[in-house]
């Protein structure tokens, strides 16, 4: 197998190329999940093939994403629209049937080298190959382009907007046969590998909005809807400096105190409460309030401490950190309070941390990872 | 001082009787707090006397609730229509200006007689003594009567039913001028005095429906509206079993490990969003998934795991213990439904716990504490 290929196992007699598909040869028949709209479960179809593309390439877009959500740890997050990672995937003769091929990866994003052009060690990769496992994709070839638009590492959701995109790119070119959970068990498949099984990046940035994950074993997620009428922005500012993953969910205590379980849950319930009730100033408070992960995450980033109270005395509703770090999160109702907001939170990394910050204030993105262009079949 | 009542301590020359207090004679400035009815807070407006009766007596009913609700330990609760505690009140001219005097409990609940008739140690006394408390209560004496619908520590909040429908009864005689968050304060010093400074008893009993408490300095409670137009019964069914607060209270671990403090977490936040979604089949879900406190607590319960099974396989959405026990609660949509989930859940509490049950089907409060007839002043 090549380095850059991943091959699918099958009983078939292999390879089929994509003109005998278009011919209808039925090759066995085989089942796969399908999405069950009214439901959202996912069901069983018998199929007698494996679908057929029905784009000859497509473009993807999956957002950003705040995980954990200050008391939310491992549980919640919600996507950031207007920044995030790009996916382009086309049918490819030159790729043997079943299998992805990375053709290209491209971007500003610091330390982009590291990135893998192996399928199977890129989180793009391993997502659009689960996702073509699950729709048993044997007679065609795909060749992916990668285009970051988030920083590695930040706590923006950067592997899962990869995965993301990578996900729904392949549904879509095979017609939108999978279910939003299968999407997010594919890109789960990626997180697993990058930093441990947990879908609260990967579900927003699949769903959009605010996403709860009540439980793995099966999977169920409960998107949680911030009235429409309502404007609510994050302010993302992100230092230089690296927080890995590792290092920062080493930091977490094994073991929590009765008084400050009693507390983060309380606050988690809150800051479900103030989402869906639109309410930013419950929000803020619930989300600045977290008394077990962020104060032992926090002195681990320069200047966290003081980014926060800079934060809210400049207006935010709240503020925390935004994923395993080292961005700082801080909400409000308004882009323009959202800039000033910024530009203090940038000064006291400056000051406190000694970092020098990019910001970002974004609105919460309501559509999750989705198609942005498509080429039909001719 | 008597031990049937309580005075008050004033720099104003005591006693001034209830005549004086008509003829409008100014004693002192003294401030209360008063509810400001558009921001659910607290304010502060200058009195030049205390305020004066409005009614000669009132009677107030204060629903049962259940706390905790599996994942909402010692922060959620709810009131539950149908059952609870009265106490009527009266402006008694045998009793010393800015006093009260309990005269009468009566009820069908066993050990009733353990129910000390000092206002001091009787939970109804406590929360009425802080009610005239706040409102500065020095011109006339009330006497009051306490009807206990509820059992004593059933895990129904019968001490909570019994403050708050107290502290109801001062604040309407007194002409409604406390707010929630007062009465709710005033409850707390007798939960505290009973089971300890946990609002999630009486929070539901004074307001009525789903109640979460975000904080205690200050206090801030947070409604949540089940929907209108969507039914929700509770299947409540208590054994003939004592299951005192403390002993259920240091079964209780000190610590929790992180993966069970993050599931018990994102449960709570699921069940909250049910509720105000009025999603029942999560709700249940959610209710019935505590890993930290429930098993601990049910084996201390006889029968009460097999009671749980029951009750699901009955088809109740979901079941656990009723705040420390020993009720248990189990949830339904339907009343008839309520029913027979009763009798499958009594039959196990028999079968395995061999204890005898009582069961109730009962709606959501959505009321709360409230007067239920009054007498006016002639």
């Amino acid at each position: 197998m090549a380095a850059s290929t991943c091959f699918f196992q099958s009983s078939s007699p292999l390879p089929f190329n994509f003109k005998q598909r278009n011919n209808q040869i039925h090759i066995s028949i085989f089942r796969i999940r399908c999405y069950n709209t009214s439901q959202k479960h996912s069901s069983v179809v018998t199929l007698t093939t494996d679908p057929p593309p029905v784009y000859s390439s497509v473009k993807a877009f999956a957002p950003a994403t705040v995980a954990n959500l200050g008391p939310g740890f491992d549980f919640l997050g919600c996507a950031v629209d207007g920044i995030g990672d790009t996916v382009s995937l086309k049918v490819d003769p030159d790729v043997h049937p079943g299998e992805i091929s990375i053709s290209h990866i491209s971007g500003q994003t610091p330390n982009i080298h590291k990135l893998s052009k192996n399928p199977l060690w890129n989180c793009a990769g391993i997502a659009a190959i689960e996702a073509m496992k699950m729709l048993r994709i044997r007679s065609v070839g795909l060749s992916l382009s990668l285009e970051k638009g988030l920083p590695l590492g930040s706590g923006l959701g950067s592997s899962a907007a990869s995965a993301a995109a990578a996900a729904v790119a392949v549904n879509e070119i095979f017609g939108k046969r999978l279910s939003v959970d299968d999407l997010v068990l594919a890109c789960l498949k990626s997180e697993e590998k990058v930093s441990g099984y947990h879908a609260d990046n990967v579900a927003p940035s699949i769903m959009g909005g605010f996403v709860l994950i009540r439980n793995y074993q099966p999977l169920e997620l409960m998107p949680l809807k911030f009235p429409s009428e309502k404007d609510l922005y994050f302010v993302l500012v992100t230092p230089e400096f690296e927080a890995p993953t590792k290092k920062m969910r080493a930091a977490l205590p094994l073991e929590i105190g009765m008084p400050h379980h009693v507390w983060n849950s309380s606050q988690a319930a809150a800051l479900v409460a103030s989402v869906l009730q639109g309410d930013l100033f419950m929000l803020g408070k619930a989300l600045s309030s977290d008394k077990i992960v962020e104060p032992k995450r926090a002195p681990l980033i320069p200047g966290m401490d003081a980014v926060k109270k800079a934060a809210i005395q400049a207006g935010a509703f709240g503020c925390t950190i935004s994923g395993a770090g080292p961005t700082a999160v801080a909400v409000t109702d308004n882009e323009e309070k959202g800039h000033i907001i910024a530009q203090h939170m940038v000064l006291a990394f400056q000051k406190e941390g000694n970092l020098n910050a990019s910001a970002n204030v974004k609105q919460l993105d309501r559509l999750g990872a989705r198609l942005i262009s498509s080429v039909h079949l001719n």
